[in-house]
């Protein structure tokens, strides 16, 4: 049976409202055994691995942890282990990893080699009966059902949701658990909202057409939806989509900025936000064509907006509901372009790198 | 007085044989001090803060750090402290800024706030008497000179050598000071047969005149290269580069590699280089139109190349080599295009984010 272009895309993205409650309601056993496994065993630094769209989801965790957790984190660069053989002292290290399939060889040779080396390891995976997963001491399952389309997006929000349920009960402050079923119960209704704005979205894809290149940037929490915004606008449009943080952007890329370049930005309210006004107006100096997501007070000139409704989340959680008009960007773009954004040209749906 | 375009650049591409001699002859004691107070402290984790063309001489530092040092790193991001006001616990952690100008707000929030949260904190910059560098317990001065092309070149190889003396002493099995001065003296004599390749950088140079988009990408210590070759043809040529770890390449950004798109990819004789082999594959399938830096057996179909001499040194400073045709390139294709690489629109030399 044949499928229209981009009907698995389509499917998967509104599929998303759905996918966060059975998670909420669902994993939250698994979730809390594995948190308290953690905090536990009291780690003191935090690595992270991942690849591809679930990079994004550990970029999201690495700020999650330094901000709320209070602990150092890094991106792990698979290659140390994989192609160098490096052999370092984890202990007192919590060693994530996140993938979808949990079947790329780098990453499960990683988090081998960091269990080897003494790390607590916790695999986040759409994919309970992976090797990853096996081979980690404690594994999440972020139970966002089979993935077909090859640009992930509900497998994306819900490793989101996973790592802030997984992590934030290990916060200083925290939410207790009754606020914590609170905000993931506004996360559904925030999403359903958000993905209803359809002609806004729309309407910006339209004026995308022609789009050869364009620029994504954030700062803070927002960064990773601008990082997975370009991934989606690469893999499903074959646009030239570059992401940067607003202050690295600031930091020579601000010299590509042609005039009339789009550059979409992201700003939600919150310090992430506010942080980007200034990039804004740098900005339009250059006279980029810039699109928002999101809507701050005091954004001069009413640029186009990507509405994002954020009703009863913490600024923690925005970037569950920030990347979903630019999902329905991605996959309405690369339709208006005529290309099918279920099978990008040269991916497979399990990426197998070692 | 005027100069022509490009002709600070170009001085300083040239002066960076003398620059990394000068630093090796005079930087020594410095550096074996602050090699000397890290060792003793033990740290367990290192963080590394830095923007623009410093971050990716941070980047060569975390595969220096995880690779021979066998520890565990992460690359800050500075918004975490600035923006959100997070205030890990860092204690047993080195926090390693490296900057040329010492003079990013940021990075001095990020430091200042890093040692009150109980880090040992060491500044690598070009300039002592930065604030940067008074407010961190140990400063290296990486000795370029002054450097008036906003586009920076000699700073980062000095950076890159800078973190090189500061970590091996520090690393399982490392060179011995006899070794290391053998090896910083290689260093010289291969960055200047490798910028006196110039024929080779002019024809890849006259291939790109009209190119409005490319990748570069590398693995292992070569990723860095590719980082920063990008951001100089962004800075100077205002061309959308995008830089992607081989592997990361094959998560999704291989969709937009169109037939013809220039791909700079860099295989040095090292096994970060032949982990690229498999890639190059991927690209040639895809029709990319690919430049080789530096140059391994087996490449099939003799692509053009930018020429690197390595002889004499260890893997572990071929980033040192690698960039140099890349700066050279950057600076001419500017030039080809009309542009001045000595003053990108749009950039300051110092530039400051919060």
């Amino acid at each position: 049976m044949t499928v229209p272009a981009g009907q698995h895309m389509a499917t998967e993205i509104a599929e998303q409202p759905d996918v966060l409650a059975r998670l909420a309601a669902e994993g939250l056993p698994q979730l809390s055994a594995a948190a308290d496994a953690i905090g536990a065993r009291r780690p003191r630094f935090v690595l992270l691995a991942a690849r591809g769209t679930s990079d994004h989801a550990a970029l999201y965790a690495k700020y999650l942890i330094e901000i709320r957790l209070g602990l150092p984190a890094g991106l792990v660069s698979p290659s140390t282990m994989t192609v160098y053989g490096a052999r370092p002292d984890l202990r007192d290290v919590l060693f994530l990893a996140i993938s979808q399939s949990g079947g790329s060889p780098d990453l499960l040779d990683s988090l081998v080699a960091a269990r080897e080396c003494g790390a607590l390891t916790v695999a986040v995976t759409n994919n309970p009966a992976s090797e990853l997963a096996r081979a980690a001491e404690f594994a999440v399952d972020v139970r966002a059902g089979i993935e077909r389309a090859v640009a992930a997006t509900k497998s994306y929000t819900a490793e989101l949701l996973a790592l802030y349920l997984l992590l934030m009960p290990l916060a200083p402050g925290a939410p207790d658990s009754r606020q914590l079923a609170e905000q993931a119960a506004a996360l559904p209704v925030a999403a359903r909202d958000t993905l209803a704005r359809s002609a806004e979205v729309a309407a910006v894809a339209d004026r995308l057409r022609l789009a050869d290149r364009l620029l994504t940037t954030a700062r803070g929490f927002g960064y990773p939806t601008a990082r997975e915004a370009a991934l989606k606008l690469m893999e499903t449009c074959y646009l030239g989509a570059q992401a940067f943080s607003g202050a690295d952007l600031l930091h020579g890329p601000m010299a590509m900025v042609d005039a009339g370049l789009p550059v979409l930005a992201v700003l939600t309210p919150g310090a992430g936000g506010r942080a980007m006004l200034a990039v804004l107006e740098r900005l339009r100096q250059r006279q980029a064509d810039l699109v928002v997501v999101g809507g701050l007070p005091g954004i001069p000139d009413d640029p186009p907006v990507l509405p994002v409704s954020t009703a009863g989340l913490p600024e923690e959680l925005f970037p569950v509901v920030e990347i979903l008009p630019l999902q329905q960007l991605s996959c309405q773009l690369a339709q208006l372009r005529g290309l099918d954004p279920d099978a990008p040209r040269g991916l497979a749906k399990v990426t197998r790198t070692w």
